[in-house]
């Protein structure tokens, strides 16, 4: 819904938060975060700033629904926020724009609420129950599957189920946390027998991910119509993955140790109310595509479940950083590239009575775009490690070397409204021990 | 280690303890009750009654690094203790032996400790962090890979990589609590499109659960010859399936919602102190099979990191309890059965880095011995559905019914030691909404 909000001339009270790339006031994003090792605290993203949501409250400048929101974030832990649903997350989406606009009545107090970023350290938002991965990047689906089996890159079950597996929720870690090349079991084709050590295919992958807010009783599915209401933000989601282990284990039961070494997210979580004008409608299914089962069905969430954001992948290597130079851009998408919608997904996820909690988290899979220069991992933009990619340096890569650094980002941006960005999800690989 | 607790002349002051089939004092398994809709509490199963662990500590029955590890079970979650380790774990073994004996100085004083096991609402003994499930049951292996591929049952990584995958924590419920018949997407042979509908092949697996103790940090590996004092203890785990649902949706990514409405464990856990009289070595592999990468082998391990516990599944039906009958025993099977020791599948599990956390859960997978009876899933024993088995009603089942009661049991028995068992691990099949 398209509220006041939303106004792109609204104006903050924040210095530097009108016009910020990610966070103007039109955003408003949840996270939570410390400063100089002090307790977890809560905060609201604005500007190069975060806003105590703790010291809002006890200044009594949140107040009613609001106050009662923050208060669920004691502990600093969001997922008792999340738990409260759309209608607490609005109000205190509203307090806050009231609290933060250039013309709020409390603008004066709001200067000791404020840290500078550069002195806030993000964690996880929320302990995250379960983490499961979806696969509705047709693109990605298609473009990995053509590898194996070029006459029928889509396994047949693709286009009538969305499909996802469970991921480790506990090596999922926030943006700036170094990680560290794994080791494993792979067969090189050129061997009998496998080896264990340090993957020579390391890879990243551009996804969304999920925040779930209300969440479910075991045993009742969460209807799709209704499925849009489970979510309770977004995030940038980098599914790191190791091919080579990720080739020799994953038949029968799924990729396992390939990507639960690490798994990135950007930590602060856009609210469904900061992406409302980003809504676009699913994209039409080709034709002769079957039409979704019943189950997934429904009028509005067709209407308007699918986002318009723009992805990008941001590639850094040692020399470049050197040589001063910018980041490479590996790659540029668009989350409309999702053959299910997210409310498809839960509706999905839940349809055989498995429950959701608050605070559990989806991936939505790889978003690449139809296009070469649209590939969300190195796996489909080097066709499997044959055709490496040339950087600004003179390097080139098939897979991530070590000191690579990479950064996923994504923006709306929409005529007639603010642009927003979700902070960066940003990580450096390290040499494996 | 075996001492004096394992002593089968041992006996209980607690009435009905001694040859008790699952809980005589040698055994003293930990778990989490409440009684009347009181808090939950950690507790002991000792005979026919649960020992109140808090209320010994606070009648100063328990001292000393007893005393300290159930400090650690605070608000009726074990995960606290089960992180202490190995050493609060066995001292508190040791001072409820010595409270528990027959000759203990304070007998008089347990009886006001005691509630009886029938007033007991038993929990899940801790937050499940991760749930990972393994596929180490060869047998089982075999025979579900020879009913898709005749001449190769076991796909090329099955003798090097201790395959497992990640499993949904959230709908993981103690023993009682009754199963829901879970709606999913099938695709029957003779239909060209799937269909949402009750699972019409629903099965049980009968496998062992570990709980982790200590956890280890992202990034850094747990070695196979330390890979055993992370185990915290063991339960039953029925790894319920509707092979129907896992048919269609488990390519390329593995299974998921086939098996996430519902996985049932036994609810007290069973130290590796009571098991260790059951301990054998890993058997032989068969010759041509290869030798385990050394980052999964120890010699400890492959001398003593094997289990002998008798395992069975028990079924009844409305019409064989309308007939008061005993339940039909499906299957006999035997913990040995596991190609890779649990040490290994933890060795594996964090050999990339992967963190485990205290409470996490593994299962083994499905632990069917060589023969017909001994089939730890019906998609086994009834041969995919094709031949089913006759029950003492006259009914037959190649899958489950609506109303059909599953219960899983595991006792150790071996000569010199006084045998223990598990406790049940039961629930029945309701239909579905």
């Amino acid at each position: 819904m398209i509220d006041h909000t939303h106004d792109p001339a609204a104006r903050s009270c924040v210095p530097g938060a009108d016009g910020h790339p990610d966070f103007p006031i039109q955003n408003l994003p949840l996270g939570v975060f410390f400063t100089d090792g002090g307790p977890r605290r809560a905060g609201v993203a604005i500007g190069e700033h975060v806003l105590d949501l703790a010291a809002a409250r006890a200044a009594g400048l949140l107040t009613g629904e609001a106050a009662r929101a923050v208060a669920a974030t004691e502990g600093g832990d969001l997922a008792g926020l999340l738990a409260l649903g759309a209608g607490p997350r609005r109000a205190l989406r509203h307090g806050l724009f009231a609290l933060l606009s250039t013309d709020g009545p409390d603008r004066d107090r709001v200067p000791p609420l404020l840290h500078a970023a550069s002195s806030c350290t993000l964690h996880l938002p929320a302990r995250i129950g379960d983490y499961t991965d979806f696969f509705v990047g047709i693109h990605h689906a298609t473009n990995t599957g053509r590898q194996f089996r070029p006459d029928q890159p889509l396994l047949p079950n693709y286009k009538h189920v969305p499909v996802g597996y469970h991921g480790r929720a506990s090596s999922i870690r926030p943006s700036g946390t170094p990680v560290r090349r794994p080791h494993g079991q792979a067969k090189p084709p050129h061997l009998d027998a496998p080896v264990f050590g340090p993957s020579r295919r390391l890879d990243y992958e551009l996804e969304l991910g999920v925040w779930i807010g209300l969440g479910n009783d075991l045993g009742t599915p969460v209807l799709v119509a209704e499925a849009a209401g489970q979510v309770a933000g977004f995030c940038l989601l980098n599914d790191w993955s190791a091919r080579d282990i990720q080739g020799w284990e994953y038949q029968p039961l799924g990729p396992f140790l390939a990507k639960s070494f690490a798994t990135t997210i950007s930590p602060w979580i856009v609210t469904p109310e900061a992406l409302a004008p980003f809504r676009i409608p699913q994209p039409s299914r080709p034709p002769g595509d079957p039409a979704p089962l019943p189950y997934l069905l429904d009028p509005a969430d067709q209407a308007g479940g699918a986002l318009d954001l723009e992805l990008e992948v941001l590639l850094s290597t040692e020399a470049s950083r050197a040589a001063r130079l910018p980041p490479h851009r590996v790659a540029r998408s668009n989350a409309r590239h999702m053959y299910w919608t997210v409310a498809q997904m839960i509706a999905h996820h839940t349809g055989g009575g498995c429950n959701l909690r608050p605070g559990d988290l989806l991936g939505t899979g790889t978003l690449s775009g139809p296009d070469p220069d649209s590939c969300g991992s190195l796996l489909e933009t080097s066709q499997g490690g044959k055709v490496p990619i040339r950087l600004e340096t003179g390097e080139e890569r098939r897979f991530l070397e070590d000191g690579d650094e990479v950064t996923l980002t994504a923006r709306g941006v929409r005529e007639g409204f603010a642009p927003i960005g979700f902070g960066a999800c940003r990580a450096i690989v390290l040499p494996a021990l």
